[in-house]
């Protein structure tokens, strides 16, 4: 097999352009607390929490378009940028910013790869498919996790009162309704400890 | 549907020790250079990798199974430490290490899923089927592109030799045949451009 030496080439510079993911930074910690964490091992972490979590989708689902829509949901960030999810202001632009920077990375793919990519990148935005869905709660699942672990991480530092998690951490209720009772305990338990404000 | 509260309990807490690989750092750089690459990231990267090269695969392949393995394939690094390929004396006992620390990380999994997570983790690493010799072939290349994206990277720093290098890129020609022509040149022209040593 002999192979299209421009095809290839586009593809190494997509993997290059990876590369600038790792130095895009969330508000949440890590949670040894001496960093933000960067949105490539975020998404690497959300993953294998995929893996680890499967039994609780709401039914029989495609992991690989789960793990698949998890790899590359957070790539336009590498353009746009990662938006704090209480950021009044920032989100107001949100989708227009993240659109141009889907054309713009995908963009760089053969036309057909670059095609597939923007088909799941989409899919996992409109959150209408059971995949989509399942695949945003652990987006959200995963930031409950790391607030947690971090002494109540970017509820503490941002003073978030309890009513905007909850209303953060809703589409769990659909996309992993079984995890739902979990997060409510997890909620209830934070604000007796004195991490997130009622 | 109700949880097993126990059941929840240590898969939240695998979750938990999984964050410890972002704090596991690699000898290569990430492409700016500014600091060395965590092997959290880097199993992020491969894993999108093996989305974006899957068509060099030498045959039909499971993408699921291979996917899987990548993002395992590193996390017994958060016991055993990540071990530079050119370090005589860190290979030496790297298996006895590594094998000790999959004990022990997929130990804190439910059995059934610490079984099957140590199944995926021990196929990549006997390199035996086909999607684990494809998987080890995207953790070879990834490391030359970052190389090569950073002035020569671990090769000019530690002062390797091209025929280590080629050593060390050999998995590829079996497990993904198709990428070996290019990385050969790839070499070639690192030691033209002074990056890699003849």
């Amino acid at each position: 097999m002999s192979i299209d030496p421009e095809r290839i080439e586009q593809q190494v510079r997509f993997l290059g352009c990876l590369d600038q993911l790792k130095q895009v930074f969330r508000q949440n910690l890590i949670m040894d607390e001496s960093r933000r964490e960067n949105s490539a091992e975020h998404s690497w972490h959300i993953a294998t929490m995929a893996m680890v979590l499967a039994e609780y989708a709401p039914q029989e689902l495609d992991q690989l378009r789960v793990l698949k829509m998890l790899l590359l949901h957070d790539v336009i960030e590498i353009e746009a940028g990662d938006t704090f999810c209480f950021d009044v202001e920032g989100n107001k632009d949100k989708e227009e910013r993240e659109q141009l920077a889907a054309d713009q990375i995908f963009g760089l793919l053969p036309s057909d790869l670059g095609s597939e990519f923007r088909l799941i990148w989409d899919e996992f935005e409109a959150g209408l498919s059971v995949e989509a869905r399942f695949a945003n709660s652990l987006d959200r699942f995963q930031v409950l996790l790391q607030n947690l672990n971090t002494r109540g991480g970017t509820w503490r530092i941002h003073n978030i009162e309890k009513a905007r998690v909850v209303q953060r951490m809703l589409p769990i209720k659909e996309g992993a309704p079984a995890l739902w009772p979990l997060v409510e305990r997890y909620l209830e338990e934070a604000c007796a400890a004195g991490l997130l404000r009622e």
